[in-house]
């Protein structure tokens, strides 16, 4: 608990209507998007001016409160979760695009705005903003620079990371910083944006940042591919690669996802079906016909059941807008969903479903796994139940022997939702002690007393006697 | 001077092939390509194995040695130079290409492979591996990711730090270390590899990478424009890339660049001319013709003097290796040739050959300007005599003023080419003492006993009496 005058301080910094600190008010930021994590901050804080931030970092270290920076808290890893209480300082109202720079192919906005709403400003000026985060109509610009969050486009277009030209903010250590700029290239020193990109909170808070933005592609087309068998679908994967082809948009769903989702919106997906494999492919209207046609006869090939191709522009977006609510359909028939990010090299795709399917035989669970087949980025999904201690332990045997195979086939436990809290023991297995010691010394150097997002992606150390 | 014993010990490890401890054979190891920079180093080992690079770390820690990296020797702000003498690694021996997988979309190789033969190996199987760094021919993989090279294309395909998807090799600590993999994504703890990138082997050795490759552009045009002023050349990058046109190469040269490649090469460049863009665009054959008609439209919108198309393959390629030859075309007209590396957002492309302009007669300097247009990069480059003392006077005075301006509009003053020793006491100023001091602490989190490539990136602090 805040004492009152500390609270008064914040309400004299912020105004009354950017402090919470009662507890029904703290309730709903104590979650984000992961779950069975819940740990209530003792005030949430909205500075609704960049300086605020420094002067909040300032106020925490004072009163000894761990900082916990937030955007919309769609985040799948916990990486928001107040684990050790403290303040959460939530950016959503720092949420203006300051400028987009039509002559450099830039813009500027504040680490709240939420992502599609940036996406839209830009298209309206005719621009492309590529990164699009499953959770893109809620989340914030600041939350996906902060887990480097990927989307449906990755495979051609790449991720967050790829797109953050300058990052303005505060260090751990309440030194505000600016780093890069609107110039193409820069060398002058070391990559301190791209460490603070994907950092999850624990070295800045980010309070503003410069994107790259591209020209959009002037058309598109979508193929529906069905498979009987999941084995196939990945094949299909790695041939429309191997034949040159990087389509914008190659996600997968299997069996039980099909039908959640089917149970959900209702286009009439095939539900006897093992795998569905929505591609997209854009760019120049005559590459986007050849490469079309070249995707049709890799998966012809292969042996898909049935292809067809979305009709028009409408029925392609529902289609990418089913794709979009795989997770919310597994999420509504059990009242536990966990959902990882486990991903391989593209090659190892198919090998991945047969190891997902063994194993979830094995571990006698209810899985479903969707995701970016063209990045090797699968989520699979373990419908299961909190109350049930016995499931909850298989569920997580099923991922530990999971993610044994998928780091022998030199994939990664996370590709795109971060390590948070949810991953912490999971880090030193794929990098190593060594690794592992030079990212908390790194930490140190941005944060040397440990109060920005503590209890993040780093395991407890064992604790002395 | 190492002792008998020492060089012993390290003919013992290596073989007597790989040391060098004569004076004569270390001369040439004292230089890199930047001029007015020579120091002699101790001793220069070429290890063969990546093994070996560990037990050098630890030799040279022992033994008090300083450890300069080094490539090739092609860099341009004396990275590889041993200021403080000590142990050169040379990895030219490391020069193996492990691995082209062709499912993936990737290509292992070892540090010393040169760019150009991996560019040519990787083309014989039918991908395309975009950083083109001028030293190509020369270069090592890497010395380009130390430097995060860029090149021509960098314009529509980036840098090399684009391409880097893994990363093995040594901590200056001694710690060996791999980071990345094959996966296209992968967000499990800091961005190691991002950091490491660009780092000038202030952090680690690195020993191998594992390259991003992509599918070919099918096929190019290519078009060379020709400007009666420098101002409208600048107005013609920024008209095409508001068109929405990435052309992959957007290369600028200025009237005094012109006459000495034309001096040099001799193939009927105008000498009469202010300043030459020669513009590629690459992809679909039917993109490239919609883009090369849009990039003659531009050009004739802003006033080219004079527009023609390269008539074949050849005679593209010969347009391109003229461009690549400015830097040598420039060095042999005088004994000193200083080139920087000013970058700055291209919307700010014609105002920076005005300060050129202004700043060489300001100073009474010969300068020559070419560079990578499209990324806003240039390399003002003074032609010069180091005798002449009062002469380099005025051309670090024209450098200093050209960086305010360079910097007052959002600039960097290393785009390419690193900061190195060259740079050192420019980099404060871009990035602020609390940027310059967090970079000093990451780099003790690698190399806590400063042994790796000392005296470089960071100005030397002052002498405490």
């Amino acid at each position: 608990m805040l004492s009152a005058i500390a609270i008064q301080t914040l309400t004299d910094l912020l105004g009354v209507e950017n402090v919470l600190h009662e507890k029904e008010d703290l309730l709903t930021f104590g979650y984000d998007a992961t779950p069975q994590l819940h740990h209530l901050p003792d005030i949430v804080v909205f500075p609704t001016h960049t300086e605020q931030v420094a002067e909040l970092v300032h106020f925490a270290r004072d009163e000894g409160l761990p900082i916990v920076p937030r955007g919309s808290g769609t985040g799948l890893s916990g990486g928001s979760v107040a684990v050790n209480g403290g303040m959460v300082l939530c950016l959503t109202r720092l949420n203006r695009i300051r400028e987009i720079d039509e002559e450099n192919l830039t813009a500027t906005a504040e680490a709240g705005v939420v992502t599609l709403d940036f996406f839209n400003a830009v298209a309206a000026r005719g621009l492309f903003y590529p990164p699009d985060p499953g959770s893109q109509k809620v989340s914030t610009l600041g939350g996906n620079i902060a887990e480097d969050a990927g989307g449906l486009r990755g495979l051609k277009y790449g991720v967050t990371r790829d797109y953050v030209m300058a990052l303005s903010g505060v260090f751990g250590d309440g030194t505000t910083f600016r780093t890069g700029g609107k110039s193409v290239k820069d060398v002058a020193g070391y990559a301190l944006k791209d460490l603070i990109v994907g950092s999850e909170g624990t070295l800045a808070i980010m309070t503003e940042a410069t994107f790259k933005l591209i020209p959009p592609p002037q058309s598109k087309r979508t193929l529906l591919a069905y498979f009987k068998d999941s084995r196939t679908a990945g094949a299909a994967v790695s041939n429309i690669i191997a034949a040159k082809i990087i389509p914008s948009t190659m996600e997968i769903k299997d069996r039980a996802t099909i039908n959640c989702v089917e149970d959900y919106v209702k286009i009439g997906l095939p539900r006897e079906m093992a795998a569905l494999l929505l591609i997209e492919v854009d760019g120049h209207p005559a590459m986007v016909a050849e490469e079309a046609d070249g995707v049709r006869a890799v998966l012809e090939r292969v042996g898909a059941a049935h292809i067809e191709e979305a009709a028009d522009v409408d029925h392609a977006n529902q289609l990418a807008a089913a794709r979009r609510t795989a997770l919310s359909a597994l999420a509504r028939v059990s009242p536990t969903t966990l959902l990882e990010d486990a991903t391989v090299p593209r090659s190892r795709l198919a090998e991945t479903f047969d190891e997902i399917e063994r194993l979830s035989e094995k571990f006698r669970l209810k899985v479903g796994t969707f995701g970016h087949a063209g990045d090797g980025n699968l989520h699979p999904t373990v419908l299961c139940d909190e109350r049930d201690q016995d499931e909850m332990e298989r569920a997580h045997a099923f991922y530990h022997e999971l993610y044994d195979k998928v780091l022998a086939w030199g994939g990664t436990v996370s590709g795109e939702h971060g390590i948070g809290l949810a991953k912490k023991d999971y880090l030193a297995r794929q990098i190593g002690a060594g690794g592992v010691s030079v990212m908390r010394r790194i930490k140190q150097c941005f944060d040397p007393s440990g109060g920005l997002n503590p209890g993040k992606i780093f395991a407890d150390e064992p604790k002395e006697n």
